[in-house]
């Protein structure tokens, strides 16, 4: 096999074979494929697409180029959840001890990642003393033991992923619904998931920007999984106006708390738990989605959920103290209220605005070098939809910074008010399973 | 500027301005721009093709890349001509005695290439003696003074274009209109002509294989060449069959020889004509094609291009004897007839075939480092069209190996014969002017 024949291959749209993709992921993991062939190979697929067969096989290309983890140890189906991330998004938080409570036992890997807040794992570690690096035997009897383990990734999980994106990164090769597809899968295949809920959204906060390309990339992602063993369910959300009202690390967690407490913010809770009645019926536990909602519900209502919170916490070593009370978790000096010019009705609220604010305020990360500052964010008090008067609140600033005019612009920015009533947004537009 | 950006621009099908080509020519001829970007470039570019503008932007930046040949202190109009390459294209070594025979003047920097026989340098170096390696201000003289001269590519002409042409080359992104089309025209740039006369060749012996993609070719070019400030004109010639008869370094000075007494092959002596014309009128030694043509067959029978080629084999040192006894030039040890095992008509005479035929024979380069017989090749005796009994030849072996059995088959396989008459194939399909 020659590279370059393949690329032609690829440029005149001619289906590659499993094993010439198998060739291609393996040659280039190996660095036998220089990084100029694999960008070009890379920008005709952007043209010509790949076809069902193709996303399958580069998906298992790129799982098998490095360790697969193995979960067998743990009781039950183990069903992970991957948002394509947005502004806000704090649902794993919550969604991992109230599945948990459930009895689904969810063995989570996590990120940190670069973005306007920092990952799940940041969030976690505005806990005092949580642990996020555990041995795969530790973490594997945690979730057998409490059904809740949550950790940094931990093995060599699909590097060919890691080479191919860094390529992508560099050669407007990014943008390409086969090619995030399999990155996506191939890392959720190798951490080892029977099933997989998928939180793909949509919308000037999101990476997707329409409902068509968040379909396109969902329904790319479900074939792929069905294909490759996987029970996959995708969910289509909105990403018009951040998730719930906070933004920013240690106010997520509180956030989380409040929701696992039964008291979130509407939006949140319901996502949440339509995105965990999946998950609980892929592993088994309830017999439709209905019932699991029902039972969940409860879960939040009851303080159970809570409770699984704070074992999960105690098992890695946080203090739960401050899941119980909030308030002792990191905060910013100072808050700032950013209240309205005029009176009407919030039509629009730009996530991406909104996550830019939290950024300047120091909640994310640029580069990886960069620190986080946990306590600080962007609470918003005001939603699409809701009626304000001049004068009215509607975000907070949490800040340690002496001038946060910048963020405060950003969020103002980020308000479109309409003098005629609004109606207030669809939050899932589908789920494709 | 970021490379990642514009190539994200162009991805997307926006028109990059003159000064980004600049920056990305500069850049990877610098070496600060690399490979792996550009090949992303170059295959977004094979997609959405280029504007007008874009390609002169390319062509310019390509000829700035290295030294452009000054040829002013050369009287008069100075005319180069292309060839896109075909299997038995020797018109270059009659062209230039030809119109040189008219005044026009012929500084031609030429090449060795890698293909079916040598390039024109090679059939030139199979008479004793030649030299192509001249120095400038020598080559400068012998034009001025005999108003022809044929040596190797000095300088660094068009550097971008070489380290372009290497990454296309196992990148996939050879077939490209734009790109094709900007290569050969930043090299006859550079290399200094007032006036262009391009042979672009189509079939199955030629790079393009069909006439819309040469016409495509040929317009690209003309456009370049006109918008760079060079008079420019394409022609567009049948390569579905060889040219003239013989195929074969030495083999192909004889038929130039022969032309250049007014005894050549129809094809190719009409074929040297009319590029001729066009050659004369650019170089306004003639106020019409029409004219020039008259005066051009005059100089074929009246013995003065043949004269011409004489005075320049003789400055440059070579054999003159061989000229006027072309027997003396090198021969094959054998030459082995190849017969017709039906009757009929010659329907076709595949190019490529012949070419490999030449090639296995020892008559061309596979790589740099392969030495060329100048002796061998073939010959062929029946062309398209042509009525053939059972037995006649259809063509000769000349060879110097002990078995050419190889050959000989490409030459079978290569002759369509049909039991109904075939009409003479056209050989000059359009001129672009």
């Amino acid at each position: 096999m020659r590279m370059v024949d393949l690329i032609s291959k690829k440029r005149h749209n001619i289906e590659l074979t499993t094993a010439e993709i198998e060739w291609i992921i393996n040659g280039y993991t190996n660095k036998e494929i220089p990084d100029y062939q694999m960008s070009a190979l890379l920008m005709a697929i952007v043209f010509n697409d790949m076809t069902k067969a193709e996303r399958l096989a580069l998906t298992q290309a790129m799982v098998n180029s490095g360790d697969v983890v193995d979960l067998s140890a743990i009781e039950g189906v183990k069903v992970d959840k991957h948002s394509t991330g947005g502004v806000g998004d704090k649902t794993s938080l919550i969604l991992g001890p109230l599945v948990a409570s459930m009895g689904v036992p969810v063995a989570k890997m996590s990120g940190r990642g670069l973005g306007h807040t920092g990952g799940t794992l940041d969030k976690l570690e505005s806990i005092s003393g949580m642990k996020i690096e555990i041995e795969m035997d530790q973490f594997i009897q945690q979730v057998n033991d409490i059904k809740l383990a949550i950790i940094g990734q931990t093995g060599n999980l699909a590097p060919a992923d890691k080479y191919l994106y860094a390529l992508r990164d560099v050669t407007g090769t990014v943008e390409s619904i086969p090619l995030i597809a399999s990155s996506i899968m191939s890392k959720k295949i190798a951490a080892g998931a029977d099933a997989i809920v998928l939180d793909v959204k949509f919308g000037a906060g999101a990476f997707m920007k329409t409902l068509d390309d968040a379909k396109e990339l969902a329904t790319a992602m479900v074939e792929i999984g069905r294909d490759a063993g996987r029970e996959t369910v995708a969910f289509l959300t909105d990403m018009n106006q951040p998730l719930g009202f906070a933004i920013g690390n240690a106010l997520e967690v509180k956030e989380a708390i409040e929701t696992l407490s039964g008291n979130g913010p509407k939006d949140l809770e319901e996502l949440v738990l339509q995105l965990a009645s999946h998950m609980v019926v892929l592993a088994k536990k309830a017999a439709n989605t209905e019932q699991a909602y029902a039972q969940l519900k409860e879960k939040l209502q009851n303080g159970e959920a809570l409770q699984k919170f704070k074992e999960f916490v105690a098992a890695q070593g946080g203090d739960t103290s401050q899941i119980e009370n909030p308030e002792l978790l990191p905060t910013a000096s100072s808050v700032i209220p950013v209240t309205a010019t005029e009176a009407g009705y919030v039509e629009k609220i730009d996530a991406l605005s909104i996550g830019i604010a939290a950024m300047k305020l120091g909640a994310g990360r640029a580069t990886k070098e960069d620190t986080i500052d946990m306590g600080v964010g962007v609470v918003l008090n005001k939603k699409v939809g809701e009626a304000i008067n001049q004068g009215d609140v509607l975000a907070y600033v949490h800040t340690n910074q002496a001038d946060s005019q910048e963020a405060i612009e950003y969020i103002k920015k980020a308000y479109e008010i309409s003098s005629s009533s609004v109606c207030s947004p669809t939050l899932i537009y589908d789920i494709i399973a």
